[in-house]
Protein backbone atom coordinates (compact mmCIF):
# COMPACT_ATOMS: atom_id res chain seq x y z
CA UNK A 1 0.00 0.00 0.00
CA UNK A 2 1.23 3.82 -0.55
CA UNK A 3 2.98 5.04 2.74
CA UNK A 4 1.46 7.98 2.62
CA UNK A 5 -1.89 6.76 2.06
CA UNK A 6 -0.86 4.04 4.79
CA UNK A 7 0.20 6.36 7.35
CA UNK A 8 -3.02 8.93 6.92
CA UNK A 9 -5.08 6.10 7.40
CA UNK A 10 -3.41 5.45 10.92
CA UNK A 11 -3.82 8.67 11.93
CA UNK A 12 -7.72 9.04 11.05
CA UNK A 13 -8.41 5.33 12.14
CA UNK A 14 -7.24 5.88 15.46
CA UNK A 15 -9.32 8.89 15.63
CA UNK A 16 -12.43 7.50 14.50
CA UNK A 17 -11.93 4.58 16.44
CA UNK A 18 -11.69 6.01 19.64
CA UNK A 19 -13.76 9.05 19.05
CA UNK A 20 -16.80 6.05 18.49
CA UNK A 21 -15.83 4.03 21.53
CA UNK A 22 -15.71 7.31 23.68
CA UNK A 23 -19.27 8.67 22.25
CA UNK A 24 -20.60 5.17 23.34
CA UNK A 25 -20.47 6.72 27.24
CA UNK A 26 -22.90 9.76 25.79
CA UNK A 27 -25.75 9.33 28.81
CA UNK A 28 -24.14 6.79 30.74
CA UNK A 29 -21.19 9.27 32.80
CA UNK A 30 -20.75 9.06 36.17
CA UNK A 31 -21.57 12.82 36.35
CA UNK A 32 -23.09 15.66 34.24
CA UNK A 33 -19.93 17.40 33.82
CA UNK A 34 -17.80 14.01 32.61
CA UNK A 35 -20.39 13.39 30.09
CA UNK A 36 -20.43 16.26 28.35
CA UNK A 37 -16.62 16.44 28.58
CA UNK A 38 -16.26 13.03 27.07
CA UNK A 39 -18.90 13.69 24.51
CA UNK A 40 -16.74 16.50 23.76
CA UNK A 41 -13.63 14.81 23.48
CA UNK A 42 -15.12 12.12 20.87
CA UNK A 43 -16.13 14.89 18.52
CA UNK A 44 -13.02 16.47 18.95
CA UNK A 45 -11.24 12.86 17.33
CA UNK A 46 -14.05 13.10 15.09
CA UNK A 47 -13.13 16.64 13.01
CA UNK A 48 -9.69 14.65 13.20
CA UNK A 49 -10.94 11.72 11.35
CA UNK A 50 -12.57 13.82 8.87
CA UNK A 51 -9.25 15.91 7.94
CA UNK A 52 -7.34 12.51 8.21
CA UNK A 53 -9.22 10.19 6.31
CA UNK A 54 -10.04 13.52 3.81
CA UNK A 55 -6.58 13.69 2.77
CA UNK A 56 -6.57 9.91 2.83
CA UNK A 57 -9.00 9.94 -0.09
CA UNK A 58 -7.58 12.51 -1.89
CA UNK A 59 -4.10 10.81 -1.88
CA UNK A 60 -5.21 7.40 -2.92
CA UNK A 61 -6.11 6.62 -6.81
CA UNK A 62 -9.31 5.15 -5.83
CA UNK A 63 -10.30 8.29 -4.76
CA UNK A 64 -12.83 7.31 -2.15
CA UNK A 65 -14.44 10.14 0.27
CA UNK A 66 -13.47 10.07 4.42
CA UNK A 67 -17.43 8.83 4.54
CA UNK A 68 -16.45 5.72 2.61
CA UNK A 69 -13.71 5.04 3.94
CA UNK A 70 -14.92 5.74 7.69
CA UNK A 71 -18.41 3.59 6.72
CA UNK A 72 -17.41 0.97 3.78
CA UNK A 73 -13.90 -0.81 5.25
CA UNK A 74 -14.03 -4.22 7.53
CA UNK A 75 -11.82 -4.42 10.14
CA UNK A 76 -8.70 -6.37 7.98
CA UNK A 77 -8.74 -2.52 6.50
CA UNK A 78 -8.35 -0.53 9.70
CA UNK A 79 -5.21 1.03 10.78
CA UNK A 80 -5.98 1.77 14.30
CA UNK A 81 -3.27 1.08 17.28
CA UNK A 82 -5.47 -2.05 19.45
CA UNK A 83 -5.63 0.44 22.42
CA UNK A 84 -7.73 2.53 20.48
CA UNK A 85 -10.41 -0.08 19.82
CA UNK A 86 -10.02 -1.60 23.82
CA UNK A 87 -13.82 -1.86 25.42
CA UNK A 88 -14.47 1.12 27.44
CA UNK A 89 -14.70 -1.02 30.93
CA UNK A 90 -15.03 1.13 33.63
CA UNK A 91 -15.29 5.30 33.74
CA UNK A 92 -11.88 4.41 35.06
CA UNK A 93 -10.00 2.34 32.53
CA UNK A 94 -12.00 5.05 29.75
CA UNK A 95 -9.54 7.63 30.98
CA UNK A 96 -6.43 5.28 31.47
CA UNK A 97 -6.84 4.20 27.91
CA UNK A 98 -7.35 8.19 26.97
CA UNK A 99 -4.38 9.25 29.17
CA UNK A 100 -2.40 6.55 27.53
CA UNK A 101 -3.38 7.43 24.14
CA UNK A 102 -3.06 11.31 24.30
CA UNK A 103 0.40 11.03 25.75
CA UNK A 104 1.51 9.41 22.71
CA UNK A 105 -1.04 11.78 20.28
CA UNK A 106 0.21 14.83 22.03
CA UNK A 107 4.34 14.24 21.29
CA UNK A 108 3.10 12.48 17.14
CA UNK A 109 1.14 15.34 16.27
CA UNK A 110 3.87 18.14 17.98
CA UNK A 111 5.71 16.75 15.74
CA UNK A 112 3.62 16.42 12.45
CA UNK A 113 3.68 19.71 12.49
CA UNK A 114 7.31 19.95 11.11
CA UNK A 115 6.10 18.01 8.72
CA UNK A 116 7.89 18.55 5.39
CA UNK A 117 3.98 17.53 3.59
CA UNK A 118 2.26 20.97 4.22
CA UNK A 119 -1.22 19.62 4.53
CA UNK A 120 -0.40 17.12 7.27
CA UNK A 121 1.69 19.90 9.55
CA UNK A 122 -1.76 22.28 8.54
CA UNK A 123 -3.91 19.43 9.93
CA UNK A 124 -1.23 18.66 12.93
CA UNK A 125 -1.15 22.37 13.77
CA UNK A 126 -5.06 22.15 14.16
CA UNK A 127 -5.41 19.04 15.84
CA UNK A 128 -2.52 19.16 18.72
CA UNK A 129 -4.29 22.40 20.35
CA UNK A 130 -7.25 20.08 21.41
CA UNK A 131 -5.15 17.35 22.19
CA UNK A 132 -2.74 19.46 24.16
CA UNK A 133 -6.16 20.09 26.06
CA UNK A 134 -7.02 16.43 26.36
CA UNK A 135 -4.39 15.12 27.56
CA UNK A 136 -4.17 17.73 30.30
CA UNK A 137 -7.51 16.27 31.38
CA UNK A 138 -7.06 12.81 31.11
CA UNK A 139 -3.71 13.04 32.75
CA UNK A 140 -4.89 14.97 35.53
CA UNK A 141 -7.85 12.43 36.16
CA UNK A 142 -5.34 9.60 36.33
CA UNK A 143 -3.71 11.31 39.25
CA UNK A 144 -7.34 11.93 41.02
CA UNK A 145 -8.56 8.36 40.43
CA UNK A 146 -4.84 6.71 41.02
CA UNK A 147 -4.26 9.05 43.99
CA UNK A 148 -8.38 8.50 45.39
CA UNK A 149 -9.17 5.86 47.26
CA UNK A 150 -8.63 2.45 47.86
CA UNK A 151 -11.23 1.11 45.31
CA UNK A 152 -10.45 3.85 42.81
CA UNK A 153 -6.86 3.66 43.06
CA UNK A 154 -7.15 -0.72 42.67
CA UNK A 155 -9.60 0.09 39.71
CA UNK A 156 -6.99 2.16 37.83
CA UNK A 157 -4.29 -0.29 38.14
CA UNK A 158 -5.95 -3.29 37.19
CA UNK A 159 -6.69 -0.84 33.77
CA UNK A 160 -3.04 0.00 33.98
CA UNK A 161 -2.06 -3.67 33.97
CA UNK A 162 -4.79 -4.64 31.17
CA UNK A 163 -3.58 -1.51 28.90
CA UNK A 164 -0.37 -1.56 29.27
CA UNK A 165 0.72 -4.44 26.56
CA UNK A 166 -1.09 -2.42 24.32
CA UNK A 167 0.69 0.67 23.88
CA UNK A 168 4.11 -1.46 22.76
CA UNK A 169 2.98 -1.46 18.88
CA UNK A 170 3.47 2.78 19.06
CA UNK A 171 6.56 2.74 19.47
CA UNK A 172 7.53 0.16 16.49
CA UNK A 173 8.90 0.98 13.06
CA UNK A 174 8.19 -0.82 9.91
CA UNK A 175 8.60 -0.14 6.15
CA UNK A 176 5.83 2.56 5.72
CA UNK A 177 7.60 4.34 9.28
CA UNK A 178 10.52 4.08 7.53
CA UNK A 179 9.84 5.60 4.20
CA UNK A 180 8.08 8.52 5.25
CA UNK A 181 10.75 9.33 8.27
CA UNK A 182 13.50 9.75 5.11
CA UNK A 183 11.26 12.09 3.44
CA UNK A 184 10.44 14.28 6.65
CA UNK A 185 6.79 13.59 6.65
CA UNK A 186 6.26 12.05 9.81
CA UNK A 187 8.96 11.15 12.57
CA UNK A 188 9.83 7.41 13.51
CA UNK A 189 7.68 5.93 16.29
CA UNK A 190 10.20 4.50 18.07
CA UNK A 191 11.82 8.21 17.99
CA UNK A 192 8.89 8.93 20.65
CA UNK A 193 9.43 6.17 22.90
CA UNK A 194 12.03 7.75 25.39
CA UNK A 195 9.86 10.98 26.01
CA UNK A 196 6.71 8.43 26.28
CA UNK A 197 8.06 6.49 29.10
CA UNK A 198 9.19 9.38 31.12
CA UNK A 199 6.04 11.53 30.74
CA UNK A 200 4.08 8.21 31.57
CA UNK A 201 6.59 7.43 34.45
CA UNK A 202 6.20 10.72 36.42
CA UNK A 203 2.30 10.93 36.15
CA UNK A 204 1.97 7.41 37.22
CA UNK A 205 4.52 8.17 40.06
CA UNK A 206 2.31 11.10 41.13
CA UNK A 207 -1.10 8.91 40.80
CA UNK A 208 0.52 6.51 42.96
CA UNK A 209 0.49 3.63 40.09
CA UNK A 210 2.57 0.82 39.81
CA UNK A 211 3.19 0.20 35.82
CA UNK A 212 3.69 -3.46 34.87
CA UNK A 213 6.95 -4.96 34.60
CA UNK A 214 6.64 -6.66 31.54
CA UNK A 215 7.22 -4.90 28.70
CA UNK A 216 5.60 -7.44 26.07
CA UNK A 217 4.14 -5.49 23.65
CA UNK A 218 0.77 -7.02 21.94
CA UNK A 219 1.21 -6.16 18.07
CA UNK A 220 -0.94 -5.89 15.33
CA UNK A 221 -3.26 -3.18 15.27
CA UNK A 222 -1.17 -0.05 13.39
CA UNK A 223 -0.65 -2.69 10.62
CA UNK A 224 -4.11 -4.36 9.96
CA UNK A 225 -2.73 -7.36 10.85
CA UNK A 226 -4.20 -8.91 13.39
CA UNK A 227 -6.85 -6.15 15.38
CA UNK A 228 -8.85 -7.87 18.38
CA UNK A 229 -11.75 -9.02 18.77
CA UNK A 230 -13.51 -6.11 19.60
CA UNK A 231 -12.72 -3.72 16.44
CA UNK A 232 -15.66 -6.24 14.74
CA UNK A 233 -18.00 -5.54 17.26
CA UNK A 234 -17.15 -1.68 17.68
CA UNK A 235 -17.75 -1.58 13.02
CA UNK A 236 -20.99 -3.42 13.60
CA UNK A 237 -22.19 -1.01 15.33
CA UNK A 238 -20.50 2.02 14.07
CA UNK A 239 -21.33 1.01 10.72
CA UNK A 240 -24.99 -0.08 10.67
CA UNK A 241 -26.93 2.98 9.45
CA UNK A 242 -24.82 3.35 6.52
CA UNK A 243 -24.93 -0.75 6.07
CA UNK A 244 -28.78 -0.97 6.69
CA UNK A 245 -29.51 2.17 4.43
CA UNK A 246 -26.66 2.72 2.03
CA UNK A 247 -26.19 5.86 0.33
CA UNK A 248 -28.95 7.60 2.77
CA UNK A 249 -29.81 11.07 2.52
CA UNK A 250 -31.44 13.81 4.53
CA UNK B 1 -51.51 -5.75 5.79
CA UNK B 2 -52.54 -9.41 4.49
CA UNK B 3 -54.00 -10.98 7.60
CA UNK B 4 -52.47 -14.45 7.00
CA UNK B 5 -49.01 -12.76 5.85
CA UNK B 6 -49.16 -11.00 8.98
CA UNK B 7 -49.75 -14.19 11.29
CA UNK B 8 -47.09 -15.86 9.74
CA UNK B 9 -44.84 -13.34 10.21
CA UNK B 10 -45.49 -13.57 13.50
CA UNK B 11 -44.96 -16.82 14.70
CA UNK B 12 -42.06 -17.29 12.17
CA UNK B 13 -40.21 -13.65 13.80
CA UNK B 14 -40.97 -15.36 17.34
CA UNK B 15 -38.73 -18.26 15.82
CA UNK B 16 -36.54 -16.15 14.58
CA UNK B 17 -35.58 -13.50 17.24
CA UNK B 18 -35.44 -15.89 20.17
CA UNK B 19 -33.36 -18.28 17.95
CA UNK B 20 -31.37 -15.76 17.26
CA UNK B 21 -30.89 -14.53 21.41
CA UNK B 22 -30.66 -18.04 22.50
CA UNK B 23 -27.54 -18.58 19.87
CA UNK B 24 -25.98 -15.75 22.03
CA UNK B 25 -25.10 -18.62 24.72
CA UNK B 26 -23.29 -20.65 22.32
CA UNK B 27 -19.86 -21.27 23.88
CA UNK B 28 -20.92 -19.07 26.95
CA UNK B 29 -23.23 -21.35 29.01
CA UNK B 30 -22.75 -22.60 32.48
CA UNK B 31 -21.99 -26.29 31.75
CA UNK B 32 -21.00 -28.15 28.44
CA UNK B 33 -24.44 -29.96 27.82
CA UNK B 34 -26.32 -26.67 28.32
CA UNK B 35 -24.21 -25.16 26.02
CA UNK B 36 -25.50 -28.20 23.69
CA UNK B 37 -29.30 -28.14 24.54
CA UNK B 38 -29.38 -23.90 24.01
CA UNK B 39 -27.93 -24.66 20.67
CA UNK B 40 -29.98 -27.17 19.56
CA UNK B 41 -33.08 -25.51 20.75
CA UNK B 42 -31.97 -22.38 18.89
CA UNK B 43 -31.12 -24.73 15.44
CA UNK B 44 -34.90 -25.87 15.86
CA UNK B 45 -36.14 -22.63 16.23
CA UNK B 46 -34.38 -21.64 13.26
CA UNK B 47 -35.43 -24.41 11.55
CA UNK B 48 -39.12 -23.32 12.38
CA UNK B 49 -38.34 -19.92 10.77
CA UNK B 50 -37.25 -20.71 7.41
CA UNK B 51 -40.90 -22.87 7.21
CA UNK B 52 -43.24 -19.80 8.72
CA UNK B 53 -41.48 -17.40 7.01
CA UNK B 54 -41.03 -19.66 3.64
CA UNK B 55 -44.89 -19.52 3.69
CA UNK B 56 -45.19 -15.82 4.66
CA UNK B 57 -43.17 -15.27 1.63
CA UNK B 58 -45.14 -17.77 -0.74
CA UNK B 59 -48.29 -16.02 0.13
CA UNK B 60 -47.28 -12.45 -0.11
CA UNK B 61 -47.63 -10.41 -3.71
CA UNK B 62 -43.77 -9.07 -3.22
CA UNK B 63 -42.77 -12.87 -3.03
CA UNK B 64 -40.00 -12.07 -0.96
CA UNK B 65 -38.07 -15.26 0.36
CA UNK B 66 -37.78 -16.19 4.07
CA UNK B 67 -34.09 -14.89 3.99
CA UNK B 68 -35.52 -10.91 2.69
CA UNK B 69 -37.46 -10.94 5.37
CA UNK B 70 -34.91 -12.34 8.51
CA UNK B 71 -31.93 -10.04 6.68
CA UNK B 72 -33.78 -7.08 5.14
CA UNK B 73 -36.45 -5.75 7.45
CA UNK B 74 -35.88 -3.50 10.08
CA UNK B 75 -37.83 -3.22 13.80
CA UNK B 76 -41.14 -1.55 12.86
CA UNK B 77 -41.74 -4.68 10.23
CA UNK B 78 -40.78 -6.94 13.18
CA UNK B 79 -43.88 -8.88 14.44
CA UNK B 80 -42.26 -10.99 17.41
CA UNK B 81 -43.68 -10.97 21.30
CA UNK B 82 -41.74 -8.18 23.24
CA UNK B 83 -40.75 -11.10 25.83
CA UNK B 84 -38.42 -13.13 22.51
CA UNK B 85 -36.37 -9.65 22.00
CA UNK B 86 -35.62 -9.62 25.99
CA UNK B 87 -32.07 -9.56 26.85
CA UNK B 88 -30.60 -13.06 28.20
CA UNK B 89 -29.47 -11.71 31.41
CA UNK B 90 -28.37 -14.47 33.65
CA UNK B 91 -28.88 -18.68 33.10
CA UNK B 92 -31.94 -18.10 34.90
CA UNK B 93 -33.48 -15.45 33.09
CA UNK B 94 -33.16 -17.06 29.65
CA UNK B 95 -34.57 -20.35 31.00
CA UNK B 96 -37.30 -18.64 32.01
CA UNK B 97 -37.99 -16.84 29.24
CA UNK B 98 -38.14 -19.64 27.47
CA UNK B 99 -40.61 -21.43 29.47
CA UNK B 100 -42.59 -18.58 29.41
CA UNK B 101 -42.74 -19.09 25.66
CA UNK B 102 -42.81 -22.80 25.34
CA UNK B 103 -45.82 -22.77 27.30
CA UNK B 104 -48.01 -20.45 25.04
CA UNK B 105 -45.62 -21.82 22.06
CA UNK B 106 -46.93 -25.79 22.43
CA UNK B 107 -50.65 -24.89 22.95
CA UNK B 108 -50.55 -22.42 20.18
CA UNK B 109 -49.24 -25.26 17.51
CA UNK B 110 -51.11 -28.01 19.18
CA UNK B 111 -54.02 -25.79 18.47
CA UNK B 112 -52.70 -25.22 14.89
CA UNK B 113 -51.98 -28.76 13.98
CA UNK B 114 -55.92 -28.18 13.65
CA UNK B 115 -55.85 -25.14 10.97
CA UNK B 116 -58.04 -25.30 7.68
CA UNK B 117 -55.07 -23.89 6.30
CA UNK B 118 -52.90 -27.18 5.46
CA UNK B 119 -49.81 -26.08 4.76
CA UNK B 120 -49.99 -24.62 8.19
CA UNK B 121 -51.23 -27.71 9.60
CA UNK B 122 -48.34 -29.50 8.10
CA UNK B 123 -46.14 -26.91 9.94
CA UNK B 124 -47.56 -27.01 13.25
CA UNK B 125 -47.19 -30.29 13.31
CA UNK B 126 -43.51 -30.70 12.42
CA UNK B 127 -42.51 -28.07 14.80
CA UNK B 128 -44.85 -29.15 17.48
CA UNK B 129 -42.58 -32.49 18.39
CA UNK B 130 -39.49 -29.95 18.72
CA UNK B 131 -41.48 -27.55 20.58
CA UNK B 132 -42.89 -30.40 23.00
CA UNK B 133 -39.35 -31.26 24.23
CA UNK B 134 -38.22 -27.46 24.58
CA UNK B 135 -41.54 -27.16 26.67
CA UNK B 136 -40.47 -30.28 28.85
CA UNK B 137 -36.95 -28.96 29.28
CA UNK B 138 -37.59 -25.56 30.59
CA UNK B 139 -39.77 -26.52 32.96
CA UNK B 140 -37.44 -29.18 34.07
CA UNK B 141 -35.13 -26.71 34.87
CA UNK B 142 -37.60 -23.83 36.31
CA UNK B 143 -38.40 -25.94 39.22
CA UNK B 144 -34.60 -26.99 39.91
CA UNK B 145 -33.69 -23.98 39.81
CA UNK B 146 -36.75 -22.03 41.49
CA UNK B 147 -36.80 -24.70 43.86
CA UNK B 148 -32.92 -25.10 44.19
CA UNK B 149 -30.49 -22.89 46.68
CA UNK B 150 -31.29 -19.57 48.38
CA UNK B 151 -29.20 -18.06 45.29
CA UNK B 152 -31.11 -19.92 42.47
CA UNK B 153 -34.35 -18.93 43.77
CA UNK B 154 -33.87 -15.10 44.08
CA UNK B 155 -32.64 -15.11 40.63
CA UNK B 156 -35.38 -16.71 38.97
CA UNK B 157 -37.86 -15.05 41.36
CA UNK B 158 -35.94 -11.83 39.65
CA UNK B 159 -36.61 -13.08 36.52
CA UNK B 160 -40.38 -14.14 36.72
CA UNK B 161 -41.05 -10.13 37.70
CA UNK B 162 -38.92 -8.83 35.06
CA UNK B 163 -39.97 -10.66 32.04
CA UNK B 164 -44.05 -11.31 33.36
CA UNK B 165 -45.08 -8.27 31.83
CA UNK B 166 -44.07 -8.58 28.72
CA UNK B 167 -46.25 -12.00 28.45
CA UNK B 168 -49.37 -10.53 28.16
CA UNK B 169 -49.67 -9.52 24.73
CA UNK B 170 -50.03 -12.99 23.85
CA UNK B 171 -53.12 -13.68 24.59
CA UNK B 172 -54.78 -9.65 23.39
CA UNK B 173 -57.15 -10.15 20.23
CA UNK B 174 -56.83 -7.84 17.25
CA UNK B 175 -58.41 -7.88 13.65
CA UNK B 176 -55.67 -10.45 12.14
CA UNK B 177 -56.61 -12.69 14.77
CA UNK B 178 -60.43 -12.00 14.68
CA UNK B 179 -59.99 -12.82 10.81
CA UNK B 180 -58.13 -15.74 10.98
CA UNK B 181 -60.06 -17.24 13.64
CA UNK B 182 -63.70 -16.94 11.60
CA UNK B 183 -61.53 -18.69 8.63
CA UNK B 184 -60.39 -21.49 10.90
CA UNK B 185 -56.62 -20.77 10.48
CA UNK B 186 -55.56 -19.73 13.69
CA UNK B 187 -56.94 -19.52 17.75
CA UNK B 188 -57.89 -16.49 18.83
CA UNK B 189 -54.66 -15.61 21.14
CA UNK B 190 -57.39 -15.09 23.98
CA UNK B 191 -58.76 -18.51 23.80
CA UNK B 192 -55.20 -20.09 25.06
CA UNK B 193 -55.15 -17.28 27.97
CA UNK B 194 -57.02 -20.47 30.41
CA UNK B 195 -54.71 -22.93 29.41
CA UNK B 196 -51.67 -20.98 30.04
CA UNK B 197 -52.34 -19.51 33.29
CA UNK B 198 -53.41 -22.77 34.91
CA UNK B 199 -50.18 -25.01 33.41
CA UNK B 200 -48.10 -21.77 34.73
CA UNK B 201 -49.45 -21.59 38.20
CA UNK B 202 -48.93 -24.93 38.46
CA UNK B 203 -45.39 -25.23 37.36
CA UNK B 204 -44.80 -21.84 39.93
CA UNK B 205 -45.83 -23.46 42.55
CA UNK B 206 -43.49 -26.75 42.15
CA UNK B 207 -41.05 -24.30 41.20
CA UNK B 208 -41.57 -22.54 44.80
CA UNK B 209 -41.88 -19.07 42.98
CA UNK B 210 -44.32 -16.09 43.31
CA UNK B 211 -46.61 -14.95 40.22
CA UNK B 212 -46.24 -10.86 40.65
CA UNK B 213 -49.98 -9.51 41.46
CA UNK B 214 -49.82 -6.42 38.62
CA UNK B 215 -51.07 -8.17 35.35
CA UNK B 216 -49.83 -5.14 33.23
CA UNK B 217 -49.82 -6.13 30.22
CA UNK B 218 -47.16 -4.15 27.78
CA UNK B 219 -47.75 -4.41 24.32
CA UNK B 220 -46.87 -3.75 20.79
CA UNK B 221 -44.08 -6.36 19.77
CA UNK B 222 -46.58 -8.90 18.13
CA UNK B 223 -48.70 -5.27 16.21
CA UNK B 224 -45.32 -4.05 15.41
CA UNK B 225 -46.28 -0.91 17.21
CA UNK B 226 -43.95 -0.24 19.65
CA UNK B 227 -40.70 -2.80 19.98
CA UNK B 228 -38.34 -2.98 23.24
CA UNK B 229 -35.04 -1.17 22.60
CA UNK B 230 -33.15 -4.50 22.51
CA UNK B 231 -34.91 -5.11 19.27
CA UNK B 232 -32.95 -3.15 16.97
CA UNK B 233 -30.10 -4.57 18.72
CA UNK B 234 -30.13 -7.27 17.83
CA UNK B 235 -30.73 -6.95 14.71
CA UNK B 236 -27.82 -5.24 14.23
CA UNK B 237 -25.90 -8.08 15.03
CA UNK B 238 -28.00 -10.38 13.40
CA UNK B 239 -28.39 -9.09 10.28
CA UNK B 240 -24.61 -7.58 10.21
CA UNK B 241 -23.04 -10.00 6.89
CA UNK B 242 -26.37 -9.54 4.82
CA UNK B 243 -25.79 -5.74 5.38
CA UNK B 244 -22.19 -5.18 5.02
CA UNK B 245 -21.94 -7.88 2.11
CA UNK B 246 -24.99 -7.90 0.14
CA UNK B 247 -26.15 -11.41 -1.47
CA UNK B 248 -22.81 -12.70 -0.68
CA UNK B 249 -22.41 -16.27 -1.55
CA UNK B 250 -19.94 -19.38 -1.05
Amino acid sequence: MDPLFEFLCRMGDNTLVLGHRVSEWCGHAPVLEEDIALANTALDMIGQTQMWLGLAGEVEAKGRSADDLAMLRDVWDFRNLLLVEQPNGDFGQTILRQCLFDLWHKDMLTALTASTNPRIAEIAAKAVKEVTYHAERSADLVIRLGDGTEESRARMQAALDRLMPNTGEMFQDDDTDRALAAEGVAPLPSSLQAGYDARLGALLAEATLTRPESRYAQAGGRTGRRHSEHLGHLLTQMQWLQRAYPWATW
